[in-house]
């Protein structure tokens, strides 16, 4: 499957995890990369808590996230009055939140492997606590 | 120009408008009304205030809402936590913006003419105070 399609596949099931609580709810903004405004892939509420997550989905070993999108991520979250979290699902896995704050540079990108999620993420149902 | 054109229009004139206030900003969720999960078409915040907004474009006269797009508007943005607001933008005039609360009925719908915007909706300037 073409990588933009896996990608919008993996925020849709996101979103509607979220619906499935019946607390959340959320709201996808569909090719946010392509508008010149910072913009996350997913804004998420409860009436609480805000979230606003960078999404990204992977066949296995590590993903890369470059400086430009976790800058854009934190902006858009700090103004608009929200937590940024980066999902990455992982195939016959599921789904890791990581805080911007966690994550880890090589070179000029961040990247998570499978094993740092593990220890540093948060599944969605601890996300959503 | 197709109403669906001016619609994304002055959706993304909006989107701008609160971007340009250096305090607000706002997230588009583009054919918002093709997913099941109902969903507004902006959703904007500043930190403190979140509004959730069902943007239309007239160019002149009335514009008709349904129920249904006024009932998914309101269920959003109570459980999202936000603000529900309908936007108005008349051509050569600019935005309005209105409260469900205060829309007013004709048959099955819900009407907002000019002269009913400019008595009962506040302007963008005001929205945003």
């Amino acid at each position: 499957m073409a990588s933009k399609n896996k990608g919008t596949r993996a925020e849709r099931e996101l979103l509607h995890k979220f619906y499935d609580t019946k607390s959340w709810i959320c709201l996808r903004a569909p090719g946010s990369g392509s508008i010149p405004i910072p913009s996350p892939d997913l804004l998420a509420g409860n009436g609480h808590r805000y979230l606003a997550i960078e999404c990204k989905s992977v066949k296995n070993d590590s993903k890369y996230l470059t400086k430009q999108e976790i800058d854009d991520l934190i902006f858009f979250a700090k103004k608009f009055g929200a937590e940024p979290w980066v999902g990455i699902r992982f195939d016959n896995i599921g789904w890791y939140f990581i805080s911007p704050d966690d994550l880890k540079k090589s070179g000029k990108m961040y990247v998570v492997s499978l094993k740092f999620a593990e220890s540093i993420g948060v599944k969605f149902e601890e996300l959503i606590v």
